[in-house]
């Protein structure tokens, strides 16, 4: 209510700013308060916001005037083509699952889970009480802190079996995002030009980092069981590589995870290699069916570098992630991470881990994954009544997406706009592939908002599917 | 009190833990209420911090048990150096700037301002108002809130002269940090193995992200009048430069501003070249006896790229900056950023921008301003009274530090570490110059915790001086 008063008013003068000649006075606060009858905060607010966009000034003590407005004049920035050069490495912008979507959409296309996932008191709360301690004004180590370090070493380390020696908390450096992190690990331990191993289709995220990193991606297929070891192995020898980037559970974008033996396959091909495997553990949260089994968990020799967010279960607004590496491979990653950005907001920190460690945390999970459940199975049966020439190849057992591959000829970029027009936004599966898509396949979100309109969406990405092929 | 409580049980507990088996029970959180006459809660977050220590575990239910804790064998990372390859560019670790420094210590090295400059209640208030809204749980947009694009703007924009178009929002990136920005410009605009331009000595962040990005530092020297502009044509000519990185406002470390003057003959030889000026403003909230004058805001044609941060300024939690830059150079930062972090967010830029939008924010500004003064005299007179051999080779009208040239022969790195041994902390010079040192420098920071402890640092300093030379 409070926000609406506030804006009328910041509606109504900017009305009155427009007529008025540049250097103008305002009405005072105390005649605006009484003009519109809201509190001075109301107006306090409004002017906050007229100041922000530029158009008033206030001189303390004197008062608030319309601002001059300079016209802009066009200007050629031609010359800066010579300064630029041609990029190093033309880097893909952000990809269509950034999109936000209208309300009145039906959105499948997304990588986030929908507001409603969130656990959004516990995060408020531990918000209010980071605020309130020393981390909303202190600086963070450099590996972040020790508390959230520890807190992170020990889950992985709960799934350590006997005879492996567990993750420490100073094996640990806290990321602000896991973004962050696949730049950091490609930068530091594979390096501008040379080969890095991925899995085909992989997260377009990790695609677009290795870009950036200038290091030569090299896909290496994957399917419903995990990457083929003999085939990785190959891979590995005709390169040269030396790491292999992968996500063992719930992958993005297939769902595929990799049974125990599957990661021990996969393991051992990296060791006889003497290279990393990185484990991207981007749904640990997410698990539905099946509890996330880190491969990270089953080495103590250094061979894993496991990547662990929390930034998709707590809240996009606390973008904290953690790397978990041993050796000399972890002080590559820190000192890359020191050069970028020096530490991690404290305060994000100490919320992250107050969120994580409450009891109602766990109840919250599992809460999200009945409604995982039940999301994805809806939408796995309007798809299957109403779309049926989307063939999905899994139904996966944890994760935020289904893969399915449309017929052979299916233009999907043509479809995936067909759909929006129809007001169903999905994400074409073109990104997730490193070099040529595979075939024609769509990625399709079932963690998004208003999972009632999933057999409507089915509906028109069936309907979508004919035209599309006629 | 409450913190003290809970510290307190979690120091018994650890001891009652280091005698218990592995699985044994813990007393209920009844019994341990009762036994330490403390609240439920406080018991809750003594629990809390052993179970993120990884000491306990709950089985919600149950009860709370000893953890197993696993002995560690060591391990040989050897295989790792054949995997890592030598490093393209080693990264120096952090800066001895970063250190944190224990209470009794005087703390003259820091890069940071002390805990009592920083706006305490504004960023608290900023902080709850933000979590309560919905930034807390929504993911930013990639370039940044759109009030805060527009906020900073505004603020380079108020700096323009007649004539010149001011910047607009969608000029604007917000950066999570200043850091960041520097790694993203490097990459973004120099580009691996390419020339780049800098002051000598400079912001060691500076130096360290160029290193990162690989590419390759041409240091130009700068004096208290910043660097000649002869000198700086005759390196963009000789090295085929596009990019100059500097700091005309308050320099780190030498304190020089630029005249409006020398601004606009840098600007000059910068265009006549066909190059960026890297205008890193990081001290703009702190003039003391002058105004902060942004030479990008004097330029309308793309050539100055701008950096401004809050994390200094309003808390080192807060790590929100931005970068202002127009054409496609912007469009490549911003392609970057998204590879690198994707977003900054949202209840942080939230948190800023209520911050420096506050009436408030000016009165703290100018009572930091009359502190920062006290301050710098104090040091000034204290150095001049008690360790005459440092010469300051100027009083600077901002900033937070004094840079100190001592007589020649001076070990800057032995006397480090005598002033540490007799309880002062400095910073050695070295650190600040992309080559060699120029000579023996040191830097005093004036912004850290009591100044009234600044005439016995500047004895201890006077002392060490004479003792290195013997």
């Amino acid at each position: 209510m409070d926000n609406d008063s506030s804006s009328r008013i910041v509606a109504q003068l900017k009305e009155w700013i427009a007529r008025a000649a540049p250097g103008s006075r305002l009405p005072s606060t105390r005649a605006l308060v009484a003009e519109h009858s809201v509190s001075p905060v109301t107006v306090q607010k409004a002017l906050q916001a007229l100041t922000a966009q530029g158009l008033i000034e206030s001189r303390p003590g004197v008062g608030t005037f319309v601002r001059a407005v300079r016209t802009a004049r066009p200007s050629d920035y031609g010359w800066q083509t010579a300064a630029l050069r041609s990029p190093q490495a033309p880097l893909r912008s952000a990809s269509a699952a950034m999109r936000s979507a209208p309300n009145d959409v039906i959105a499948l296309h997304s990588g986030y889970p929908a507001r409603e996932l969130l656990p959004e008191r516990l995060v408020r709360a531990a918000l209010i009480r980071a605020t309130r301690g020393e981390a909303a004004l202190t600086r963070a180590p450099a590996a972040g802190l020790p508390e959230l370090q520890s807190w992170f070493a020990h889950e992985l380390g709960t799934s350590t079996p006997p005879g492996v020696t567990p993750p420490g908390a100073s094996d640990v450096v806290v990321l602000p995002g896991s973004q962050s992190g696949l730049s950091s690990i490609f930068r530091a331990l594979v390096g501008s030009g040379q080969p890095l191993l991925m899995e085909s289709p992989s997260y377009w995220g990790a695609i677009l980092a290795a870009a950036q990193a200038g290091v030569r991606v090299v896909p290496v297929p994957s399917g419903p069981d995990g990457p083929d070891p003999d085939g990785l192995a190959r891979a590995f020898e005709e390169t040269g590589s030396r790491l292999f980037y992968a996500q063992a559970n719930y992958a993005n974008p297939t769902g595929a995870q990799w049974s125990v033996r599957r990661g021990d396959e996969v393991l051992e091909v990296v060791r006889r290699h003497g290279a990393f495997l990185v484990e991207d553990d981007w749904a640990h949260d997410f698990g539905i069916s099946s509890a996330p089994s880190p491969v990270a968990a089953r080495d103590d020799s250094g061979h894993v570098v496991y990547l662990r967010t929390l930034t998709k279960s707590v809240s996009p607004a606390i973008r904290v992630a953690a790397v978990i590496a041993r050796g000399p491979a972890r002080e590559r990653i820190l000192a890359d991470r020191g050069a970028e950005s020096m530490y991690v907001s404290g305060l994000l920190q100490a919320a992250a881990l107050d969120v994580v460690t409450q009891p109602a945390w766990q109840t919250h999970l599992r809460s999200v994954r009945h409604q995982l459940q039940s999301r994805r199975d809806l939408l796995v049966t309007s798809l299957r009544e109403h779309a049926p020439q989307a063939h999905l190849t899994l139904v996966p057992k944890g994760g935020l997406n289904l893969w399915a591959r449309l017929p052979d000829g299916t233009d999907v970029e043509q479809l995936s706009a067909d759909c929006e027009r129809a007001g169903l936004l999905i994400a074409a599966g073109t990104e997730w592939f490193p070099a040529e898509p595979a075939g024609p396949f769509i990625r399709l979100n079932y963690a998004g908002p208003n999972p009632g309109a999933f057999p409507e969406g089915a509906r028109i990405l069936g309907r979508a599917i004919q035209e599309n092929l006629r």
